[in-house]
């Protein structure tokens, strides 16, 4: 069997633009197709934007987000998928029937959206505009493979993408927008090691769409990548600033194959009835966030 | 205050040649001692070697084994913790008092020692030679910090690094011995990523000691390394073939802010609500260990 074409395309998105961006997600998705993928992954928010008016950011916000059903962005990926006979997973802006506010991502190919799913783990100022999701990452069966799905900060949860692996993953699909900082000359961003470890460590492949250029004065790490079962990247990081659909051959039946020695399996090699206290709440005290502490991470912030 | 010193050696060792072992390890210890290094971190199962008799491993780590009371070894590390004021977290092989044997580490320091940790989860030929323990890491207070303790391929279990990072470690010592193979060029190995991407995961230090050399016939890794909380290498890894002492200044309070945003903090942000499953028993038929597949690292095997 032929392996399997997987792009990720990092886009240069504006906030508050949604026709622009879905137009600019429309011209990676014709380039992806074009190049034979046959999954294709978007950026987190990449119809909405990302760098929220920090006076008021669930305002504007709120102002750019739509239901899933009926939603201009899924309609127009299924169209995309049905045109190219593909599957998109991209990130979108998403009214939530409840009114809330979610920092969501589907799966979506020609029959129509496949699964929402709404970012369970959100990332700083995403606190004050979106509701976190309270729903495990979904697994979509299509033609090529097992399909999961996560969001940015999701994927820096080990314990999330381990669920997405024991639900029968083969591809971690991430959009994320990673804003951009600095890391030590010789390394890659740790957002890419922390991608790279959790191929690695499930043995599936995991392809993130980052972002290019800048939205407000934030720059991004433009960390897109596809890594291998064995943790190594396939295509990127670009760690470049301008627009690119990166494209690697998957061989998708080597995430199926979780052996790495004679005697060894890396899921059932877990040992689950060890693990139950990742579930208990945390203990009051152990966290630092109440302390007062400078953020160690030197996240830029918009102007 | 000033960051505190830790050190990682990575020892040549000959499978049943305990003496002349713990005299390397002795070399390395006061090595390290004389850079000012406050924790000294050796190999797996340091003692007796790896490589046991393919015609019998157990037999001949039988031979090598001795409880953990009284053992020569933790003497010996006791008397070099005395005499250098530091503290020493490495493998040796443990006879339990049951009459099983164990792959088992210790930390130890001038009093005594402080935790002996038996491995939990087994790498290959080990399963025919030792029962795998099943208690979690444990963390040591020192008078410079949280030391937590485990062994090798339990380093590859997310699961695991995050029990040690919830109860408290702000260093996990990893005494480990990693069989050699071959990555792709430009690539560090995937047991070195998954290393970074743990102290990145959780902030915390992590220092791990591998082998150099080889030991009938296989090489190792030689993946010596110390990780700061963000995820880069302060030391290491050597990737050479010859013993060393690498040495690194750690902050040590810097592993106890786990703040990465204005409003992210790396353990109050998990959903442990949601993590439940990761505790249940693997659905049957889910693992491929009984597919018949190919093992997918390529490990190199003795004569």
């Amino acid at each position: 069997m032929d392996p399997t074409k997987i792009a990720v395309a990092p886009l240069a998105i504006a906030v508050g633009q949604p026709d622009a961006n879905r137009k600019a997600a429309a011209e990676a998705v014709t380039e992806a197709a074009a190049a034979g993928a046959r999954l294709v992954v978007l950026p987190e928010l990449c119809d909405s934007g990302y760098v929220f008016d920090p006076a008021d950011p669930a305002a504007e916000a709120r102002g750019l987000a739509a239901p899933a059903a009926g939603n201009p962005t899924l309609t127009q990926w299924r169209a995309l998928a049905a045109e190219h006979g593909l599957v998109i997973a991209g990130g979108f802006c998403e009214l939530g029937d409840d009114g809330r506010l979610y920092n969501s991502a589907a799966v979506v190919d020609a029959s129509g959206t496949r699964a929402v799913y709404r970012k369970a783990h959100l990332w700083d100022n995403e606190k004050l505009v979106f509701t976190p999701g309270d729903a495990a990452p979904p697994i979509v069966d299509t033609d090529f493979g097992r399909v999961g799905l996560m969001v940015c900060y999701d994927l820096e949860f080990p314990e999330w993408t381990r669920l997405a692996a024991l639900d029968g993953a083969d591809v971690i699909a991430a959009p994320v927008n990673w804003p951009g900082y600095s890391w030590p000359a010789g390394e890659r961003p740790a957002e890419v090691v922390k991608a790279q470890a959790t191929a690695a460590a499930s043995a599936v492949f995991v392809a993130v769409a980052d972002r290019c250029r800048t939205e407000r004065g934030v720059p991004w790490v433009s960390g897109s990548l596809i890594a291998s079962p064995d943790g190594y990247l396939l295509a990127g990081p670009v760690l470049a600033d301008h627009p690119a659909v990166l494209v690697a051959d998957c061989d998708i039946p080597r995430a199926r194959n979780k052996r790495v020695s004679e005697h060894n399996d890396l899921l059932a090699d877990r040992r689950p009835e060890l693990y139950a206290r990742l579930s208990a709440t945390l203990t009051a005290g152990r966290s630092s966030l109440s302390g007062g502490v400078k953020p160690r991470r030197s996240v830029q912030k918009g102007p």
